[in-house]
Formats: structure tokens, sequence, C-alpha cells
């Protein structure tokens, strides 16, 4: 199955879209996907049947991603991981730090941002291109209830649907924030999602030991800067990114987990980030060549099935300036 | 205007509460706190009528705090600040380090749980006592939307409720979280908040210059252990909080900002989190002396006007296991 919110209002109206991504019928039941989440052992099969009926005669409406909103436009619950280990190696190995022995089994974990989601089509506004910014091609998931102190391999019974993600990142605002000890929180704005998200079942084999099993593509400028596979070089499952959620606290219905940017130790599957080639760059030549994202560029994350399908539609935004109504206060930067 | 979220579902029920606290009618418009909140300009308005019908005909039933749920029982987004400088330094002077003089004028501030808030006068389950068991006093402010890049004055004018908080956190697990860089999050469960929130207008001369200037009050298994004021010692004013959190992304339709621990460098003021004497403790004799919190032990936070009247009812919460049905899995703790 396949879903999405088409824009309205707040909460998005929940649609139900075809397998092919080219038409879609509204729910029937449910107005808004926290809506279904929240009553998903029963909407669950209710959105299903519709969802047959819809592959079945082909009857609905035209399905237009630039009509979307993330498939939760706002969430209660987003944290996002850091499981693949190799971005989390070069960005230490470049400013001359060891990764820690213990990162190996104790998941990089952050709560992000989730009032204020991008829709996958729209602009990312951003105050100065000074604050070095970046994207972050991820995998993420939604979940419903999760009881606390949960094991992985329960928690991998919660995966209710999966979606990827552009977590966009403000690099040069990161050095003082992480400073300062509290974590990311200026440095990381508003992510964006897929237009759609879809059911374990959707993804067949290339869902299993709770990996997605298919390389993400990146695109910036029309250009493809990176494929890896995002089932390769996954330190983390997702039931053990939920699990480490979850050790202390449940997770509400809705609850979003990303992976952390997709990278694999072969150099040949390119990047999920800007950061990452400079960290090479750094570590090889001892300089950042490639530089950060500017005003007008386009950034393009997709991921296809092994018919070269798009399974989730395409994420698909442009850096735009920000211009506030006030003065934005001057401040420093690391 | 007072206003609080009997338990119902999972976003409660939207009521008007007397000025004394004794009476509710349930808000004719707006089901949720939440539904309130995206639609304020109308509906503030709407609920005030009703508020001032409750103060004049007293014809409504009877307010029991039990019954409450948070005023939001679930939120989009919780930031919390740590204003009170003072907190910050005896954590920093009591580990050998210097408070950075950045943090006199950039606000400290994480996010913080937000799918799952506690009842006010719910049970604070915690897996192990091992975790090391604090509460932490606060105020805290919800807003209406913010814009990107709002100045603190301008923030002000968003604050659009008041309330306290218990910000539940555990010690024992914040060096380990600390020192991977990403900032808090097993380390920080559900916090809770005070059964009632206030309009900045019900706390007349209280509520000035962005703070609250009256003590609150913590009371440890019957004795009262602190009544710092809270507008006292505070660095940063919640317009301040606000733009911080607000710098790189808009804040949405209710959106909590917290305090942090209030601390008053006056030591007669007593202490709103436990943390903070073992820090006196450990700086004064080199030894942490005072325990954490442990199974049974009830924490109740209150905060009076100048007449000794409750504001916002009490936060009174105790400590219980919590008991998963899976096995938690063992984790070491630095």
């Amino acid at each position: 199955m396949k879903l999405a919110s088409l824009k309205k209002e707040r909460d998005g109206r929940l649609v139900i879209v075809s397998s092919d991504l080219s038409q879609y019928v509204e729910a029937a039941d449910y107005q808004t996907m926290q809506q279904a989440l929240d009553h998903w052992s029963e909407a669950k099969g209710k959105l299903e049947t519709q969802y047959q009926e819809l592959e079945a005669q082909k009857n609905g409406k035209p399905f237009d991603p630039k009509k979307c909103a993330s498939p939760l436009p706002r969430a209660y619950h987003i944290a996002d991981g850091s499981a693949y280990l190799n971005h989390v190696e070069l960005v230490r190995k470049a400013r001359g730090a060891e990764m820690p022995p213990e990162f190996l089994h104790d998941p990089l974990m952050y709560q992000a941002v989730s009032d204020t989601i991008l829709g996958p089509t729209d602009d990312v506004p951003v105050p100065s291109e000074e604050f070095g910014i970046d994207f972050e091609a991820e995998v993420a998931v939604i979940t419903d209830d999760v009881p606390m102190g949960i094991t992985p391999d329960e928690a991998l019974s919660h995966v209710q649907l999966i979606m990827i993600m552009n977590d966009v990142s403000l690099r040069n605002l990161i050095p003082n924030e992480l400073g300062k000890g509290f974590g990311f929180y200026q440095s990381k704005p508003p992510s964006s999602f897929s237009p759609v998200a879809v059911t374990p079942d959707e993804l067949g084999e290339a869902w299993r030991d709770g990996k997605l099993h298919l390389p993400l593509r990146s695109i910036y400028n029309g250009k493809t800067i990176g494929q890896p596979n995002a089932g390769v070089d996954m330190q983390f499952h997702f039931g053990q990114l939920i699990a480490h959620a979850a050790r202390t606290r449940p997770l509400g219905a809705g609850t979003i987990i990303g992976s952390g940017t997709i990278s694999n130790h072969d150099r040949k599957a390119g990047i999920s980030c800007f950061a990452e080639i400079r960290m090479i760059e750094k570590i090889d030549s001892g300089e950042f060549q490639t530089p950060f994202m500017k005003y007008g560029d386009k950034i393009r994350i997709e991921m296809m099935d092994q018919e070269g399908n798009s399974i989730f539609g395409a994420i698909e935004q442009e850096i735009v300036p920000y211009k506030s109504v006030s003065q934005v206060p001057e401040r420093k930067m690391a």
C-alpha cells in the first residue's frame, strides 16, 4: 500500500496512491495520516481494501507530487539516527578524531524538528548561504505505538510505513552547537520526506533484516552524485534504532525514525551529502574543495525498484533565500 | 483565562477552568487544546467569553486535577532552554569546567520528547533507579505560529499560555549521551506540566519583561526543598528563547518553550533539582551526598500568587518502577 497527504490545512488530506504513482483516491474513513496512525490496527485493513480497489480498477484521479505535503505534514516525534558509520568515521577523521569503539554498539540519535515539515517539492528557505547549506539523503520509517523497553526484534514489527528523507543541515552552525554540548538545534532546520510512504510488504525482498536493500539516488542540479545502497554498511537496523529510541520512553503513533545519511564504504557509490565529499577531500588533500549548496541549487532524491520504477516519488527541492520580516539577529558562527 | 485538558483519547478534552481552580466548563467551539491553538486568533476571544461567564456565574462542574492530562497531552514541538546560568555554572564547576563566556549571550537549548507527555499527577515510570532519577522544576510557555527569524521583542507577543513543568532527567545516562555529541535523548524521558495553562494577563504584574516573577516551590516527600524566584537570575527571557528557537525555522502553533531549571544565586532559595544540591556538595566537600530519587518518592511543584493561591495547580508525581513486557537490553552507563 502507498499513502500520501495532499496539501490541505495543517494536517493534509490522506490519500491512497496507486503502486505506479499515477493515480490516487481519498481515504474514506480517515481524513489525515495521523488519524489513520492513531487507529492503525483498524485503519490498515480499511486503507488496504481501498488500495486493492484502486490497483484493480485504476479509477483514481491523477496523482501530482507537487500537490503533496509530507506524508505526515507535522509529526509529534522525529528521531534521526546515524546508522551508517562510514559517514560518522569520515566526519571525525577529517577533524583528526577517532571514532570511539562504543559507536559500534550504541547508536547516535537526536530529535529533529517535526512541527514544520517541508513538502517533498517545497523550496528550502535558508536565511544565509553562510550557514553552510547541505542535504542528507536518508531512509525513514513511521511507527505505530511502541512500548518503552521493547527489544530490537519486537521493534521491527512496529515499522508500519517507509519513506525517504532529506535531512537539511546547516554545517557551519554545527560546530558551535555541538560544542555547547546540547546537540543539534538551529543547525537542523525542517526536513522533507518523499511524496509517498509505503508499507513494508510493498518493498518485497528489498525490505529485510530491518534494512532497505536498494540504492538511494541523489541528483544535484541534474547530475547524479550518489547512489549508495541503503542496505549496505548500515550498522544498526531500524529495529535497533527504534529500540534505542524507546529505551526510556514509549513512542507515540506516527513517530518517524531516520536512518542517518546513507553512506557506503565503497567510494564509487558516491555521496548522500556534501559534508562527506568535503571530508574525503580534507583527508586526501588537506583542503575542502567542494562548496556547500547555494541559492538556486536543486536536489532530487529518489529510490527505484528493481525494474527502475520510482517507489516513493522524488524529493525535489530548491534552496532559496529566506527574507525575514524581522531583522535576523547577527550571531557569531564557529 | 485558565485552560486545561481532561483525559480523553490521545488529545484530551479542552476545558475552561475558573481562576480559583474550583470549577470547569467544556470549551464549546474547540474539542482539544491543539485545535484552539491552530485557530488561536479566533479561539482566544471565544474561550475568554466562556471564561468570563464561568467567573461570573460559577456554574461549572467541580475541577479535579487528577482527571487532567497535560494542557497539551501531546505536542509537535517542545524546546527546553537552560536560561538560569547558575544551574549551568554549578554543573560545570562540579566537574572542574569553566562556563564558556559565550553562554552569556547564546542560549543552551535542546528538543524534548513531546509525543508522550505525562499528566500532571501521573506516575513517572522509570526502568531502573540506577539511571539517576531527578526532577527539574521549570516555567514553560506555549506559542502560536512564530515566523522564522523573529526578534526577541516580537517573539514575546507570541507567548499565548504559561505553565509550570517537571523536566524528568536521568542523570546517570547524561554523561554518555553528551559525550557522544548529539545531546540528550534517552536521558530526558517524558516530562509533565501543570494541570492548568494560563494566559499572560492572568499573571498581572508578575509577568513582565518576558519572565515570571514569582517563586516556584518544589516539595519532595512533603518537605519544601526549593522556592527560587523564576524572575531572578534568568539570563534569557522567553522572547530570547523563542527567537533562538526560531532562528532557522518557523515554530508551529502549540510549540512549548521551557525555561530550564529555575536556579537563583542565593542558595537560601533552595533547589529545583537534585543535581544542583549534589553539585554544591561536590564543590564544597568534594563528595556527592544527596542521592537521586528512588521508587516511591514524590515530587510536588507549584506556584502561588501574591495571595497564596495556586496559579496553575500542582504537578504531583510519584516515581515508580517500569516493568517492560520485553527484556530491557543491558547497556553500559558512564
